[in-house]
Order: structure tokens, then sequence, then C-alpha cells
């Protein structure tokens, strides 16, 4: 028995109540290494003397590691338990905080056995359901489209469609969002992520001067709250991105503090060291390196009022469904504690989404975001699907890996993307192969979390890095009948896919069979099954055999959507 | 290679900021596999350029895994890092979110590198310092000492010195604890954790029906007041006990519930199914099973506010010196955030100390609790010293795994303890053994964090289980000229180490060879050594040579402290 492997972490992904007399058990075992594993348990005062036994089954694999799970209906909300594992099938051993042992005396067990306390209800993170079926469209805005014909157009520095620069300002707005609403629900979107739209001089508006005015480019404030209830009229969704990390120097307060130093009251609303801001500007805490962006003093209580005022702000006077936090992970868990409170109390199912690009279990407790920007999700279908490092299995290893980071409820309500504002385009990065990019799209309908399409996508709009990445779309090629027609089709096929099969509430089994990528998603009686074949060569199954570069979704037994190349 | 034991989480004990400028590192690998392992780092946004690399040290080594150790001193805020191993001490590896590979791209390392996104002040746990120095002493009131001559005794029901039952009352008092201050301070403890003293039928008292007022059994407010005073004038801190998740049926609140029902304004102050209390009382949440205790719905702010308030008061006006938290454990997350808050701002180094028998580290993450009473200490050294389950090595193996679950902050405030009102007594474990009873109250005195000391056992108190570990102290037994005058002169010997050397500044290295257990504690130039021999042979160490069944600490060359059978 490989005991180094085994491991199991209470109150984490390991062990969470997902109701009062519910919670999930799992178990992380060398990977092929224990045939059977069991949990037994009972009220933590009662297992002393008595114990009850359930088996636990083999739900996910990575490269390293089994995780067997179960999730064990309760009836003391007290939950005492140690875990009993077998190699062989025939000696089982013991599985406590103490390590694996071949004995265990449950009268002692108050000193080493695993426990869940106490189910409080406020430890448990209620799901943001309207997730499950929400399809996101990510809109850049000077990008998208231009609405407003009668605005004041002197900013506009380039011709729409031209390759973007840092400094670059297409026009994009408001209006042209507006106007195209009906444009992305046909898509099968129906839930808006809009970059900054807030006071701000550059082309992407992550650098706010002023967090209650919508910047003239992009329109008004009434053309803002327009759209949210055009969106709410259509039954779609819409969030912001609140760019609390760090604002411009153009903001009110800094300059301020430029003017009068350590005299302004907004002196410790910044990290400032020194009794001023020196003249080379290098003596404050910024965004990267950037001097025009002042980070904010997040543990200044006023700091904190000013951003969650805003926060709330939009929830109560203009009825947005949730966050996106832009640079989440460079401010304190505190701040975000606080933050979380006030905007679920203005909105319980407004959903707050981190932009952490890493491992965020330790903000997705319940006690701060709900969901980050899934870019683990992103760096594996890159690996698999466009630079061929991992091959089918390794992907399927790697999935499984990202799932178990955190609870079921964070992964069903997680944005998975493939690109953003802030990467190459994916279909760039597959070499412009439109067969591995749809199949990676499939995926990402399919994957556990909400599918998140950066604007263009249905276009495959071609680009490298910032700002390459944010080219404008081309509106003459969109449509059911242009020359991306397939993807458009593919789109819409896919969402309706994922709301009328209710793949979220389904259980999803990520595997590879034969150097095919295989994402099996079973609800009720009803198996939906991803195969991709991405090799050179056709490739049997155990459910179908599948041709060179090749992809599909068979359901009830037939393909419902096939491609090759 | 070992790759199933190599693991590092980012935002945990396996690294944390202890100031802005500095974070520690823990990397975990298989025992014996890693001959070299190094940090290769950078500021996050740097990373992709240049990178600094630094070797790590191998600190502390568990049954299964060693653990690899180093502080980081930092120019920015923001650090990315990978690990670099290797088991030949020729071919490297890298270790990142990833995994282990060959080889490491740095300018994607923005997708998988491990990072401490950005040092926030408000994410650094600051420590207690006093705790340092602290040892504790706690006080079980009813059978400490009885020093109020001129009041109402009808409620003693026993001979001083009977053995106890649940229901004895002894009669001691805080006037009791009041006249042996100096005593307690001659012992070398300078902090008293008392059990509860406010209003309660109980001779225990955590059913608690008024938590304003002192029970007459024990004295007055004043007393309590006096007691504060009387510590601080000495130099001696005091910590209360918060018995928060439950109170008795007698207070008001409840009271005013079991007459009105649903009607009652205090109704949601519990957890009740129904509209009112049923006849047979088994229809609301508890302590354990005990219907006397109700427990409170710690959701509810007025709830919460009521304990808080309390938590405040006796800070403000007692000028206590922290809490020790009741049941700790069956309260949420989110109750003692709030707690914290409340507490730290009154009194900024007031102690929290937990009560949560098993690996805390979600409530030890600098939102919750400073400390808990480190039962798991309990047990490693009830297998080693008493009950003969664990043989030197495995038990330096099980400290280390201990000390592997928090970080070296919350290591230094852990309330440590051999026994305590709700354990055996640690001498009738050990069956009466002095010798192995004195060896461990000599480690509990240089093992990271404070020692605590249960009232009596300077006089080997024998007993059970609870109700029998509470006996009286037999006050004619003290005395340095007494019949246990060779552990008071320990235990004021172990003091004066502990405090002069600055044990608690200095660095654990704890380990084991030829089956003598030994800690050596470092700082500065100052080696003291604890070596302990439970084996029935004598046993040759590098640091000299035991005889059987002794123990020793050794500084600069020579014994301090030397006991054999």
């Amino acid at each position: 028995m490989n005991r180094y492997a085994m491991q199991h972490i209470v109150d984490s992904s390991y062990c969470y109540p997902v109701s009062e007399h519910e919670i999930v058990l799992r178990l992380r075992t060398a990977k092929d290494d224990i045939v059977s594993a069991r949990v037994i348990y009972e009220s933590k005062y009662a297992i002393g003397a008595r114990q009850l036994m359930q088996p636990m089954k083999k739900c996910y694999s990575t490269e390293l590691y089994d995780f067997f799970e179960i999730k064990l209906a309760l009836e003391d909300t007290r939950l005492a338990y140690v875990f009993s594992v077998s190699d062989d099938g025939e000696k089982f051993y013991f599985f406590s905080e103490d390590g694996i042992t071949e004995d265990y005396d449950f009268t002692l067990g108050f000193y080493n056995f695993f426990q869940y306390p106490y189910i409080n209800r406020a430890d448990i993170l209620p799901p943001v359901t309207w997730m499950d079926e929400a399809v996101f469209y990510q809109i850049f805005v000077d990008r998208f489209c231009m609405g407003d014909k009668a605005k004041d157009t002197s900013y506009i520095n380039c011709e729409w469609g031209d390759v973007p620069t840092p400094k670059t300002f297409a026009g994009g707005d408001i209006k042209g969002i507006l106007q195209n609403l009906d444009y992305i629900k046909g898509l099968g979107c129906n839930a808006i992520y809009l970059t900054p739209v807030f006071t701000s001089i550059s082309n992407h508006k992550y650098d706010i001067s002023d967090y209650y005015r919508v910047d003239p480019q992009f329109g008004s404030n009434e053309d803002l709250k327009k759209l949210v209830q055009e969106c709410h009229s259509r039954g779609m969704r819409i969030v912001l991105d609140a760019v609390f990390n760090h604002c411009s120097e153009r903001i009110m307060q800094f300059q301020d503090v430029l003017e009068k130093g350590k005299k302004s009251e907004y002196f410790d609303w910044f990290v400032i060291d020194g009794d001023r801001v020196n003249e080379a500007k290098d003596n404050y805490e910024t965004f990267a390196a950037c001097d025009y962006m002042p980070k904010f003093n997040t543990s200044n209580p006023k700091v904190q009022q000013f951003l969650i005022d805003i926060a709330v702000f939009y929830i109560r006077e203009y009825d947005i469904d949730g966050w996106r936090l832009d640079v989440s992970d460079e401010i304190s868990h505190d701040f975000w504690r606080t933050f979380r409170k006030a905007v679920k109390q203005a909105k319980a199912d407004a959903v707050i989404i981190g932009e952490n690009w890493h491992d965020a279990s330790n903000y997705l407790r319940g006690d701060q975001y709900d969901s980050i920007m899934n870019y683990a999700f992103t760096k594996a279908c890159l690996d698999y699907f466009a630079w061929g490092k991992k091959n089918a299995q390794e992907f399927a290893w790697k999935l499984n890996d990202i799932l178990m980071r955190n609870t079921e409820t964070v992964n069903r309500m997680m944005l998975n993307l493939l690109d953003s504002h802030d990467t190459h385009r994916f279909f760039k990065e597959t070499g412009s192969n439109r067969l591995r990019t749809k199949a990676a799209l499939t995926l990402l309908y399919l994957f556990d979390g909400a599918p998140c399409i950066f604007y263009g996508t249905e276009l495959l709009i071609y680009g490298g890095y910032d700002p390459d990445c944010r080219r404008c779309m081309d509106w003459s090629l969109t449509g059911e009948d242009g020359p991306y027609g397939d993807v458009y089709r593919l789109l819409t096929k896919l969402s309706e896919i994922r709301i009328e099969e209710h793949v979220a509430s389904g259980k999803n089994r990520i595997f590879s069979e034969n150097d095919v990528f295989i994402l099996e998603n079973t609800y009720g009686d009803r198996v939906l099954r991803l195969m991709v074949n991405l090799t050179d060569r056709e490739r049997k199954t155990e459910f179908g055999t599948l041709k060179a570069n090749s992809f599909g979704v068979s359901m009830n037994g037939g393909f419902v959507i096939y491609e090759e190349e």
C-alpha cells in the first residue's frame, strides 16, 4: 500500500457539507493502489460505542492519484469517521488523523478520528443556482460594436478592424451591445461578462478614475442601466468587472494625495513610502509596475467602505447579477470576506468570480468568492488541443486534478474559458485548427462549471497576446450562413444541450481509452459522452470508433455532434 | 523520486508571510528521498525573465515525510516560485502547480508557478508575543481551594478530598485562588486558565445561566475583578472560559422560549424543530445529548452580538487577557471571525485559544483563533510516555507531524497540555510512574508553544476520566519540602529555563537516536538538549550516554536537569 499518497483533509474539498444533513467525503490514494475504500462513521459522541460503514466509489483519477468519494446522509450533524482501505480486498487498514494503522481503538477515537464537528448552516456554501444554466459571453467593449453613431468620435484613432495597439480606440460602446443582445442570445449565450465600463483614459478601462460614471466613450449611466434591463427582459444576466485592487492616478483621491501629501485625507487610501509621492513616482504600491495605477490600501476601513459601496450600488440601483474581481488575489482575504457579506446581502444570488490564475481554494471556502476564472482549465486545454504537450490520458488526469482542488459546489460555479482579453486567442494557439478549436469549445460546454466565450470566438477571431487578442468584431462575417456558420451552429447546439440535458446537474467522469479523450456526463438514465481523437489514426473505444482527428458527442447511442477533419 | 509524497500548498502552513517582506516556504517530500531542494523565485511579474535561487534546509521528519524549509527575504511583495529537487544531487527536477517536470518554461509560468500574489498586512497573523514566556496553570475552581470561610456553604455536599462524583460540590472559590496566587507564581506559572466561573447550577459551570454574574458559590464579580488585578500586579495573566456553543436551560432567554414558544423574541436564539420545545425535550439542538444545555443559534446576529458583548465586556471592564473557547469547533467559522475582530479591537494581545481536539488549521489562519488546546500533543505524549504505543523514533516523527500542521507563528502560541479537566490525569496513565511523568513535563516546557499545567499536577494528583480527574488539592502536601518537592523543583526549574533561555525564540529540532528521544533547542550559540531514554537499557547517543529509564536536559555540555529511576 502506498502510504505516501493517502490524503484526507477535514473541512476542505475533501470534506464539505452540502446541507445540514449531507456531507461529501473524498479520499486520495495512489493510483491503482486501493481496491476497496470504505468510510466508518457515526455521530462523534456515539462512535466510541457503535459505527456505521459505507463503501466509497472511485470517481476521479489523476496522473498519480485516485480519489474515492461518497456523499453521506447524516442523522446527527456531528460527524466522526475513519477510512478503511485495502489493496488486496482482504486485509483492511484504518486511515485516521494518525495515518494508516492495522488496528483502531474507537474508544480513544476522540483523539484522532477525522471529524466534521458540527454542520453549521453558516459554513455551507449556497450555490448560485443560475450558474448551472449560464453560458457567458465576455465583451471587451471598445472592440465589440459601435452603436452610438451620434456620439463625439474624436477619441477614435483607428479604423474599425485595424490590428490593435495598446493605445488604439476603435469606438465600441454600450449601445453597440444593446443592438446585439439578440445576436448574443441567438448564439446561445444567456449571460454577459463585461470588462470595465467606468471612466478611464485607456481603451481597456482597468484604470478607473470615477467608479460612479460610465465612460462617455462607452455611453451613459442610463445606457448601462438599460443594458441590464434589456438583458433581464431576455432572461439574460450581466456581470461587471470590479477593479478594486487599484485605480487610475487620475482618481480624485490620488490627485488630492499628489497635491497635499500626508496632509491629504486620502493619504492612507494608498500605500506610500514616505510623506508624499516622489517625483520619480516609484515610492508607492501599484498594479504590476504601472505608476499610473496606484494600488488601494484595502486594509483601510474607509477604502473598504468606498469600494463596497460601489459594489452594492450597481447591484441595488442597476440590478447587475454579479462581479468579476480584477486582480483579486492581490487583495486580502479580509477584504473579500467583507465584500461578500455586503454583496450577498444586497442580492443573494449575485455571483462573485475572482480573477485567480492559480489554485484559489483558500478563496473558495464559502466566505469569499463563489468561483474563479478557471485558467488552470485554459492551460490544460492549450496543452492538449493546441500545443500537443499532453495526450488524451494526461489531459484527462489533469482535468480530474483541477476538479479535485475544489468542492463540487464550487466546481459547478467555475467560469471556464479557453481565452480572454488577457491571453492569446485559443484559435491562434491551435495553429488556426478549426477542428481542435471546436473540440475544445465542445468540452468547454460540458465540463463542470459555466462556459465563457470571449467575444468573436464564434468568428474564430485570430490574435496573439494583449493587445492583439482584442481585435474588432467583423460583423459582416456573422450569422448562420456566414463563413463561420459551422461555429455558430456548434455553439447554439452546445448551449441547447447544456441546458436541455441538465449537464450541470449530471455527474462527469473524465478518462481516456486508446488515446481517445472521453467525458461522460450522466444524469439519471441519460448518458452523454464527448469523445475526442486528436491522433492521426482511427481509434477504437468501447463506446465506438473515432476516425483520425475527429470528435463527437453521443447520446442515447447516436452522435448529436460529430466533426472530423 | 517519490512523486506521491511531494506536496506544497500555497497560502497555508506550507507558505505563509511573517512580515510584509518575509515569507516561510515548506516543501514536503518522501523521507530520505530528496538530497537537495531549492526554491527558484522572483516577483511574479519578473519571473518570466529572471529567477533567483536559494537552497532549502531539511528541518522536520515524520514517519513518512521530510519537510524542507526556508524563510525568504523579499524585495517585492508579490512572490512567484517553483521548487527544484534532486534525489541524487545531480539531476534536478522542477516542482510546480503542475507537479514534477523535467523542464519548466518560466515564460508560461503565470499559468502554473506557485505564488503568494501579494503580502497584505491584513493577511499576516500577528503573534501574541507574551505567549512566548507564558506558563499556564489551569484551575478547576470547585476543587482548588476554598478561601471564603464566611460564605453560605449549604451547597457543599462532600468533604474536601472525597473522590468526586458528577454532582459533588467541594467548595473551592475565587478567594481560594487569590490566597494562592503567590503559590502558583512560586511554581513558575505566570498565567492562569480558569474553567467557567459564571452562574450555573453545576460544579463545572459549563452550563451558564447568567454570563454577567459570577456564581455565588465561587464569589462575587468584585472577587473576579480583584483576581485579575492581583494577577496583573504579579506579572501574571489570566484567561477565562468562553462557553458560547451552548448555555444552561435556566438562562432567561431559553426560559422565555419554554414559556412562549415561537412567540418568544428569543425563539431564534436556539435551534428548535417545531413551534415550541416539546415535552420530551428532544426537538432542539444541544451540547452533546444534554437537554439542559441548549445550543445557541450562533448564526443569529442578535446571538452573535450577545456573546461578543460578553467577550468584550470582560476584557474592557475586567481586563482579562484572553479567552479559551469551549466546544469551539461546533460553532461556525463566521462566528469566530466576528468574535476575533471584536476581541482584538478591545485588546490587541488578548489570546484566543480554541478547544479543538483535532487538526484545526482552518481555524488558525489568522482570521479566527490564535491557538488551540494541543490535544494532539497530549495523545502523542500518552502514546510514548504513558502507554508505550510509540517508541522514541515514532514519537519524534509524530511531534514533527503535529508541528507541520500549522505555521510557526501559530505553533508558538499553542496551549500544550498533558491533561485537563476533560481527560484522565497523565500521572495515572503512566501507571503512577514518576520518572515518565516528569520527563513528559520537561518536554511540555520545551516544545513549541506554551505549557499548561492542570492544577495539582505538582502533587501528582491521581485520577481517571471526568469526574475523577477533578479531585481536590491536598494543600498539606504542597511545598518544596513536601512529598512532591521534587516535582515542585522540576517545574520551577523548567519555568526558569523556558524564560531565561528564550526557549520559545529558539528553533527546535526533534529526532531520536538509538531509541533515545531528543529535542534540541537552538537559540543563537546556545544549544539546549532534552534526551529521554524510556528503555530498560543504557543507551549511547552522539550527545552522551543515558542510563536505562532516565532523562536529562543538557546545556553548554552539562546536565541542568537529570533524573533516573
